[in-house]
């Protein structure tokens, strides 16, 4: 089975005219969303259609990170929104149960700690909705302010609490970015680079064993420079090395290029890392070299001639679902 | 010959006294820094044993990048700092002249835009004490506020027409952070891959074809999330593919991972790449897996057995000269 643990919805066309209204009316639209059901299906269908062309069997689906829009101001607009999107995952969900499985965009806001807002959300999604994780933006401001502290500070326990309480597993995905120095999808990587570093040198997963987190596209940049920190990390006078510490943070193969993937296998292993392609998304391109879409990372993974059946079977579909606690028909 | 493109000054003692007094004094010392001869022989002497340890011939040396503090108020605490490191090492290359080359710090500050007070010291470094090179830190707030525009933006164009008018090349490398969510070591990191995609989405070299730039570190992340830029700059309809972009860029090997070098070499090629290692540096730890220091990079790329011996010679020699117009006898 293909499961793809990285996945983005694609929002039906009424639900941009809720998202117009919302922010013209700072958080009071002039009605609720009435998406019809043959909205989602169409929706549904057309994802269906890409999925079935690339193998993929189920796809764990979130919000299309740059349009959380997180700092639009104010919060409500964003709460508004993301529980709109979260609804509407939820009915693609149950219109095809076996080929979807929802994970929460979260409302979080600029400098607000994710307490009450975001933590209720969680709850909502998980308890009422099913959803299987969600996703964590670790600079709300998108950019457009100094961004709150770091992954490893408490800022962040109320959040990792309700995860350990709920069991569920964390995408760690910015989402927008309010600056052109740092597209989104640059900010992406660094945002998670920045994540990797702050999360094992904080105290983080001694006070929660049990949080799960998963690091996508990669890693960042942390694999392609585990050199810096493992040299930091024996200066600093460590017990354990940098690639043990790593083992606590899961990874996906969200990496649209094959000697890129090889890497993270090589540097983190197989055991850790999870099948996503984000399709479709960025990596939506036809690859001039392969021929075949950058996203189309099944048989990249199947070429690369190393890995054995067991770490191929881990990779697409054992590790999420052990991750995820899927539990599939 | 084994040239270190990549090394960083370790200052005299008696310049920290300067330092605390001119930071003290809001930019107005006491006195002048009194620097003894011996103070900056014994400095040198010091470098001189670690890169004869490693093999080094020739360091190109530049100010500590951390130790720049370009957001120091008010600006003329950061410049005169970095006007009396770029001194101290310029007495250390005329101590010294077989040994090292100077690489200026410039004095830049926050959001000013990098054009007179930049442009003179660069000036007087280059016309006046023979340095081949400078740095360029791409966020002189060190993130105590919102960076200025990416390496892109016009913003840069002074330093740049200046920079090609002199015919110095620039190493791009950030100063300190004050965002405890991203240590300066990991900034570095970032900022480098920040700066990679702001100048191949910008036009800088269009304006400025013999514009010299180095990407330390191997490249930030960039290398690694080549799948990413390459989907993008194919969605994007660009005619250049992003592999044939990034050839107008230079990159050094102060990566500390075998794995990553190989890895840099395969994705950018050895024509563009320059030894560096930044020792004694971040990397100055023993790998207790190698044995050796992490930033003792010279076997590491010896023990690549692909490379021809040309491309070592370029790698470790050749790229360095040609970029930087070393005159070495």
């Amino acid at each position: 089975m293909i499961i793809d643990s990285h996945a983005h919805i694609v929002m039906p066309q009424e639900s941009y005219k809720y998202f117009t209204e919302l922010v013209g009316g700072r958080g009071n639209p002039s009605g609720d969303p009435k998406i019809p059901d043959a909205s989602i299906r169409a929706s549904g269908e057309a994802l269906l259609k890409i999925m079935d062309s690339v193998g993929t069997d189920i796809q764990l689906i979130s919000p299309r990170p740059y349009l959380q829009l997180h700092s639009l101001k104010p919060a409500i607009v964003s709460e508004l929104w993301n529980r709109h999107v979260n609804d509407v995952i939820y009915r693609l969900v149950e219109m095809f149960p076996d080929r979807f499985r929802g994970v929460a965009g979260l409302p979080q806001h600029r400098h607000e700690c994710p307490s009450v807002r975001v933590v209720s959300e969680l709850e909502r999604c998980v308890k009422e909705l099913g959803f299987v994780g969600c996703l964590i933006n670790p600079d709300p401001t998108e950019g457009d302010e100094l961004p709150p502290p770091g992954l490893g500070d408490p800022f962040w326990h109320p959040l990792y609490e309700k995860m350990v309480e709920l069991d569920v597993p964390a995408l760690i995905h910015s989402a927008g970015s309010c600056q052109p120095r740092e597209s989104y999808t640059l900010k992406f990587i660094n945002e998670e680079s920045t994540a990797v570093i702050s999360l094992l040198t904080s105290d983080t997963f001694d006070r929660f064993p049990a949080l799960k987190i998963v690091i996508p596209h990669g890693g960042g940049a942390i694999p392609y420079q585990m050199g810096r920190f493992r040299a930091w990390n024996v200066r600093k006078g460590e017990e354990q090395s940098f690639d043990e510490k790593l083992k606590k943070l899961h990874f996906d193969t969200c990496n649209y290029s094959k000697e890129a993937l090889e890497f993270l296998f090589k540097v983190v292993g197989t055991d850790n890392v999870l099948f996503g392609t984000e399709k479709p998304g960025t990596g939506s391109a036809r690859d001039p070299v392969s021929g075949r879409d950058f996203d189309h990372l099944k048989p990249v993974i199947e070429e690369i001639d190393w890995l054995t059946e067991e770490q191929r079977r881990n990779l697409f579909e054992c590790n999420c679902c052990s991750l995820y606690n899927l539990n599939l028909k």
